[in-house]
């Protein structure tokens, strides 16, 4: 039964994908705060080859730094769909976007969307896009029969990225990670679990669209049997420690057996994004915590070491954060995104 | 927000509850195995008033003690709906189950299911219902419009039962403590979580089924803010060592918030219920843990004490296996199934 949803999940992304109407026009909504645009920034950095252009509403103070085009002039540089590159707490459709998305359905556009929320549920999208003959693609749907989880041990080796929080590196650093696996030779696959990671796979699992009771069996529908030195490195999901999400965490935990997984943290950032009242938890609690817990599903779990996302720092700076962190918890410590020693050194770590 | 979700939620209860078609004959499906007919024992033991039989396929060896009634028979005696009273790995209706329930729906019952799977799903049982005017009701589905977690600390007291599995007291457990609370004259709801106590109360929320980025927002919903006196008695669901389940269990510990915890345990399971590779972890281990995990949103969580599901067990043995686990754990053990001074002793603690 895993192995017929495996199949079917895997069918049914190659369908989502093969359907996916790039190249995009990246949507960023009236977005503030850059951390709620996680989606538009994924695309631009992981997949910029198809990504023409941004667009907002006048409210929106977020920019990717593309060039920024309304949907006409997208449609002119080739764009056959815009992106929904924000979220919000809920992932609901924002009312101030619902004309700009009309106008760019009327444009020509479809709109793909990986919100909880389903276009189609908003009657004027509807209307429109059945009015122009246009398509409204929710990426954040699961494949139908997931199985309950078995816990049964399976072949190949996984990684999964970890995080002290949401919103902080844990799908680049599966992304570079599995990059620099393949570098060194190594049969390896990424394996989306959130909607932008997913929109860059081509396929995927929404982990936190799944039905509770199904969350591990669509982590172990996720990352399937495979050779015994294939790696699937798994993109996190929340966080332990979340308030609101750390069912999502575990679950995804549980059912991907991680035999490594590496945490994932953002110096700095001292409370739960959105959750003011919940400070962060340290790393060094973040990596006890996934040991404890991991080792229910995979007793030889371990940590291969921690991403830093040190984007808000000089290099001078970073470099000196790494090395001091490094020694502080004893293990190797690096920012996927500023290849160097301190990266290999971790991929070393993993793959030991 | 999450005021009008709980509310709607409390309004689709009393609507569910007004609806159903009590009183019942109990189903047993094929179920071989006692643990898995849980909803017709729990109906049995808690509403006794409103069951007047069992019937069952002829492969099923499970049964409730009740007189054993076809569908006509039942009919005589007033029973106005079907339950199915029995559950399996993944939560589908048995294709052999589906003549008998036929049969029932044509002899003027209604069906009434708790089952992931939708009775309406059957295209058999949905054309029987129509031909024959009948209803099929799935009592878990959750409410529209569940929020986020909001992770606030909320008014009114709150009690949560926990296991150290599935399947082996948590329900029973919550409502004697219910019954007990009430008894000493404190204002208590029982609070349902799965399909037998909802069914029971009347409503609740079923959190198995609820999308896992909702699962500790739904447990706020479940459970709203009250008086500073009120005790919130919430039935817990699978455990945080399960290898299926554990997500599920730590979104309701987190969107729960108990004051107290009590830890359900059945003397003799060693392996998880249908995971013969799992060893079950142990009462010291689940307090800890469940201590570890809940302190993210109740700092001051306590654990209240351990009931002990000692049905197997001769009264003498039973009294000798309570006083040692409760002089090796220094905590009130009881089996709240067995009233007298240990579980009075839980209910001090619980109050304290």
């Amino acid at each position: 039964m895993a192995e017929g949803a495996a199949d079917q999940a895997r069918e049914d992304d190659r369908q989502a994908h093969a359907r996916l109407p790039y190249p995009y026009l990246l949507f960023l909504g009236d977005a503030t705060e850059p951390a709620f645009a996680k989606t538009a920034f994924g695309l631009r950095d992981w997949i910029p080859e198809r990504c023409v252009g941004e667009w907002a509403c006048a409210e929106a103070t977020v920019s990717t730094g593309l060039p920024r085009l309304g949907p006409a002039a997208a449609r002119a540089r080739g764009a056959r769909g815009l992106v929904i590159g924000v979220a919000n707490v809920g992932g609901v459709i924002g009312e101030r976007w619902v004309p700009l998305l009309v106008e760019a359905l009327e444009t020509g556009l479809d709109i793909v969307s990986g919100l909880h929320a389903r276009l189609v549920d908003v009657p004027p999208l509807a209307a429109a896009a059945a009015r122009c003959g246009r398509r409204l693609i929710d990426v954040r749907i699961p494949p139908p029969r997931i199985p309950i989880a078995t816990g049964a041990k399976r072949p190949g080796k996984r990684l999964l990225t970890v995080g002290t929080d949401c919103a902080l590196g844990k799908k680049y650093s599966a992304l570079a990670i599995t990059r620099a696996f393949a570098a060194r030779g190594r049969a390896v696959d990424f394996r989306a679990t959130g909607q932008t990671g997913i929109l860059i796979a081509g396929g995927g699992m929404p982990m936190d669209a799944v039905v509770a009771d199904f969350e591990a069996g669509a982590a172990e529908v996720l990352s399937p049997a495979a050779a015994p030195d294939h790696w699937d490195v798994i993109e996190g999901q929340g966080s332990l420690s979340h308030p609101a999400y750390a069912g999502v965490a575990l679950g995804l935990l549980h059912g991907s057996q991680p035999d490594v997984f590496v945490v994932c943290h953002l110096p700095g950032r001292e409370r739960v994004l959105g959750y003011p009242d919940y400070p962060l938890p340290s790393v060094a609690e973040t990596i006890d915590l996934n040991l404890r817990l991991g080792r229910r599903t995979n007793p030889a779990i371990r940590c291969g070491g921690i991403c830093l996302n040190t984007s808000q720092l000089e290099a001078q700076a970073a470099q000196e954060l790494l090395a001091r962190e490094s020694g502080r918890l004893g293990l190797p410590v690096a920012d996927p995104m500023r290849p160097g020693t301190e990266f290999e050194r971790l991929i070393d770590s993993c793959l030991a």
